[in-house]
């Protein structure tokens, strides 16, 4: 049997290090991944001009011809021109209608037409969500496609859903939500019944705002693994594998929880404070730090998707690194194989049945 | 001119010391200030035993009579009996209501007859707010009474307000959060111009929930120093003095905030895993480690104001220290001195004809 092909459209323009790392990471994603294609969508000659660097640094061959019909690495990279970006200080919904060509907008397209299963950006996360959401489409079902974060904890890997797609929820969303990431953490990292929590300020039912309390009757009722009710000190015990949550709260959340270790070696350096011996201790300290720097970083879980889109949407760090890069490709390509977008159509057309009874 | 007397009635039966810490720290209190006389509210027999023996370290001298009667300390300290307790599981609405003789009932009420001018309480949370809510009332002018917190930053103290008092919230009342805490921030920590900013996922004034999109537009009307919507990640920075959200973000980023020191305590044990020379360096680290948790602790600023009572409501947490039990005192002191709820009142009520222009 003919082993399936995996295209992926990677925005070679977005975040910080463009196109360099994106390139980088594709390659190392093609070199990791058998089965995966990477379109490359960006401004034709510095994104091939990467690509001939990292070709130099290999033994794989580039193809032949011009723009964007070159080919690299055994046929396994190509380049979709696109000479315009978005930048982060662009309104994100203004600047995909107005700029048609820009790499990500270009991007989302591939995969609206079917050139591609999932598209990868790194820049402006207002703009490949407005992107995907509005090329994509929603997913059958789904009311609102929301952004899925991955977090590490105590126990295990968790995730936080939405982190900033919908600022006002309603409850059946909140809902939802808890079934695309239960979906997610199952088919992609392998739980087998995800514990489900429902972000609030006591543990009681009636704890909690009008939203979270009319969500926790729908949770109750569905059939996924509702623990009910957790607090925001409960998300790193990870007692909950999806914590569920409106895009405010979770972006909050998710953006506090970010500069925890800035703050962190800040505090150090104020108590370290040039004491002689207590900098010879922190320098001692340094490898532990830098392991835990390296536990902690959004890396290692290749970006965040939007879930509930008809397409698979990553949206990565405007600081991602080239293995960044590559564990993003790893997810897309998982979601992709494990037909999770289809599973999440099924659950929900079943689901919403049961919750209008 | 005679000085004045303040009298601060503290629950002496809540939190997980009780009632040893809270005489303790009644102890220090009225060691540390001579216009505070404090009258500890609680069950008759074990708070005089442990008065009793506070009074054997020192040379003050204790008074004379039965039960309630007795004072302590050349009478700047009394007793009145309270034999009802509220476990931490209760309903608070429903427990104040069932228990009129409860300890944090009782001192409420002696707030309310003006008996004492302010109260801490350090058992349930619920319970001291719902208990200050109904027997001191809402000062003239404001909708809702709020828990403000106070957090350590990069740059200076800050207050995240409401941590919990108000889950769904108008955009008046972060507007009133904003003005409350500022005049807090500016009477007790003496801020000149305290920077008051809207927790929000973005920048810009159009970004948020409905909620807040509709309160940035109260802020930049009003007198404040508002330096518009401030994010997650910006908390700890310390861009602003005064962080207004409703009482679901805060309290939710509060308990996250507080669980984060636990969290990389974990990291670390989790990253030097019994490693010889990664142990040596963690065991030369302790100093740093310990002058980190205690600048960091919560401690240091004397419990959570509930501001916007008609009274003054001092909300500590369950395991309070003796130390935590006297900066409150600290904290309640100032709160009479600088007339803050006066201050508080004129300002609202001068401050609502202008946003109703």
């Amino acid at each position: 049997m003919a082993e399936r092909i995996i295209r992926i459209a990677i925005d070679a323009m977005g975040g910080d290090n463009a196109p360099k790392v994106l390139v980088e990471g594709a390659v190392e994603a093609v070199n990791a991944y058998d089965d995966v294609e990477i379109v490359l969508v960006g401004e034709r000659t510095s994104v091939s001009s990467c690509l001939d660097a990292e070709l130099g640094k290999s033994d794989a061959s580039g193809g032949r011809g011009d723009g964007s019909e070159r080919v690299w690495f055994d046929n396994r990279i190509s380049l979709v021109h696109a000479d315009e970006t978005i930048g982060m200080d662009e309104s994100p919904a203004r600047a995909i209608r107005r700029k048609k060509n820009a790499s990500v907008v270009v991007a989302n397209r591939l995969c609206k037409s079917g050139k591609v299963s999932a598209v990868i950006a790194a820049g402006s996360t207002g703009a490949a969500m407005a992107s995907s959401l509005l090329q994509m489409g929603r997913l059958k079902g789904v009311q609102r496609p929301a952004i899925m974060s991955v977090f590490p904890s105590k126990k295990n890997t968790i995730c936080v859903i939405d982190v900033g797609a919908n600022v006002d929820c309603k409850s059946e969303h909140l809902y939802q939500f808890g079934v695309m990431a239960s979906i997610y953490m199952k088919q992609v990292l392998g739980y087998e019944k995800p514990r489900v929590g429902l972000l609030s300020i006591g543990e009681e039912r009636k704890k909690g705002n009008e939203l979270t309390i009319e969500a926790y009757g729908l949770f109750e009722k569905s059939d996924l693994n509702f623990i009910g009710n957790i607090e925001g000190r409960d998300v790193f015990e990870g007692i909950a594998d999806v914590v569920v949550c409106d895009g405010f709260v979770g972006n909050v959340l998710l953006k506090f929880g970010e500069s925890m270790f800035g703050f962190v070696t800040y505090m150090l350096k104020r108590h370290i404070n040039g004491r002689p011996l207590r900098k010879t201790a922190a320098l001692m300290m340094k490898p532990v730090f830098r392991d835990i720097r390296k536990d902690m970083s959004p890396e290692n879980y290749g970006g965040a998707p939007l879930l509930g889109v008809d397409g698979i949407s990553i949206i990565c760090h405007g600081n991602s690194s080239a293995r960044a890069v590559r564990n993003a490709v790893k997810v897309a390509r998982q979601l992709v194989i494990e037909g999770v977008n289809e599973k999440i159509k099924n659950e929900l057309s079943h689901a919403s049945i049961k919750t209008n009874e």
